[in-house]
């Protein structure tokens, strides 16, 4: 390998990846740690540093072919400064200045930011965000994270927290969320919940499919939802109904607000296809003003599973 | 008068006002006709022009003092070719291509923006926003508008409509809102919304001082209000927390999503002062996640009743 490449790190909860990728956003060599295996931060940096020495040794690049390093990581990150404030579901992390000390140990330019802009990013310069200027991107797994493209660059807001859509209230009197807030959207929509509900419905005698797919309640997950609308399942398809039209009365809002020209939603989630899009589209169309809803197209992300390490890759590209 | 100056027009459904402005946004003559005495938009648009003329003349003004002049109209506007695609209250007004028409009149650059994106300037350049660079700003009155300021700009997205604070829904089962959505915060906080709900609250039997100011219930107004909660109506003041309460629980969605520096909230409500502010700002701490609000200001417009015509200054300012 001749030609220019990039670096990146999707630290996540469970698992580290690590990539060396293309300028056009291709994954060429790709490695997968054990967060958990690593006791503390000091261990797991070590971790990292030796990985990605590993890669780059193992196929013949030398430091002057490398753009940069980007990682995105799962919390609340300064991004100017390269600190991370802290991270969700992994303890240790307080006040790390993560960029200092990967370029001082790596030699190479690191870039380092929230998991969720991240995505926004690749998706803007690889993915579904290809070509569009302002764009609003979100994530719903367990939480539901989001970025906010504004006139083509990644808007992260005065303490570098812009984007956290999943706690957009849309109920005066919702349920508690875990925020601290109440009604947020992330408490109707967030994978915990929706387990929650479809297990109460269960429980007072609704009939499902699911149990051809799972043994346990507990094994209820969005991908099995899925597989069972997929086969006809009513209530599966009316629990991608509801999540549907939670997550759209809050898009309409973002509508109003941002007038974006596109919206890109992935996570677990976004895998449900039209049982999803459908009725989201539909209550974007009935609830948000004519004209924004007109000229936002809302899509399916694009990057899928590696989502975090092209997002960190253009998160160099954004930068070098 | 031999400085540069600027002229700005606030068209609006009673009243268009017209001044002249030094580039400190200060008023140096203002006038005043009535918008509805001119039977269509002709006829609007050539009294702008002879008003206009009047202006400079009776100053001892010549063109070549005049930097442009800025127009701020109460609907939407395809900003960047300068056309109305319609205005709120004012009938005859669509697309209507103000700013070739102004500028091919008048032999001035013109500039023409809906009228919360020109208040939204005018507090970012002479007011309340002075030296923030990412603020959200709303005007509460017959309805709820805004505009928003990104990196020092205002935001106008993907096809003019940005800004639309006051249709972002609070509730899923809200009541119906003129937009024809539904939930909408307009629908709780806008002055038609309120005194409804003043006149179920006084109908059904609840005690309150207003009487003192006003003899019949249509005539109570937020400024009504505000007086009687200034001598210590709790009725009153029962109705400004549950104002504040709303428009506190909307904008915890807007810190979240956008973590804004500065919130400035103008218009008819924002001179009920501690009686809004107080239970609005509570609400967004309780509500809000802790970084972004604590990261944000919330304050009240600076400009007032000028708001329109110094907003509308600043956008020449923008634009030369």
């Amino acid at each position: 390998m001749s030609k220019t490449c990039i670096l990146a790190v999707d630290l996540g909860g469970t698992a580290t990846k690590l990539a060396l990728l293309n300028l056009r956003g291709k994954i060429l060599k790709k490695i997968s740690i054990p967060t958990r295996a690593y006791k503390g931060k000091k261990a797991l940096i070590a971790a990292i540093q030796k990985t990605i020495q590993a890669l780059l040794l193992g196929n013949g690049i030398g430091k002057s072919k490398v753009k940069g390093m980007g990682v995105g990581v799962p919390g609340l990150v300064d991004y100017n400064r390269g600190i991370i404030h802290n991270l969700i579901n992994i303890p240790g992390w307080h006040n790390v200045a993560l960029k200092d000390i990967l370029q001082r140990k790596l030699k190479l330019p690191c870039f380092v930011d929230n998991d969720a802009n991240v995505m926004a990013l690749g998706e803007l310069v690889f993915g579904a965000g290809k070509g569009a200027k302002n764009i609003v991107c979100l994530t719903v797994g367990t939480g539901v994270g989001g970025g906010i493209i504004i006139n083509g660059k990644l808007y992260r807001g005065r303490s570098f927290s812009a984007g956290e859509i999943g706690h957009i209230p849309i109920n005066e009197d919702g349920p508690h969320c875990n925020c601290k807030g109440n009604g947020c959207v992330e408490a109707y929509v967030g994978n915990r919940y929706v387990s929650k509900e479809v297990i109460k419905k269960l429980k007072r005698g609704e009939k499902s499919k699911v149990f051809n797919f799972v043994k346990r309640l507990s094994d209820i997950t969005p991908e099995v939802l899925y597989k069972a609308a997929k086969r006809g399942d009513k209530f599966s398809k009316n629990m991608w109904n509801e999540i549907g039209n939670h997550l759209g009365f809050m898009l309409a809002g973002v509508v109003n607000l941002l007038n974006p020209e596109r919206i890109i939603i992935g996570g677990g989630v976004s895998k449900a296809g039209k049982f999803l899009f459908e009725p989201l589209r539909r209550r974007v169309l009935r609830q948000a003003m004519a004209i924004p809803a007109k000229a936002c197209r809302i899509l399916p992300a694009k990057l899928g599973e590696d989502a975090g390490l092209i997002g960190a890759a253009a998160l160099v590209m954004e930068n070098t």
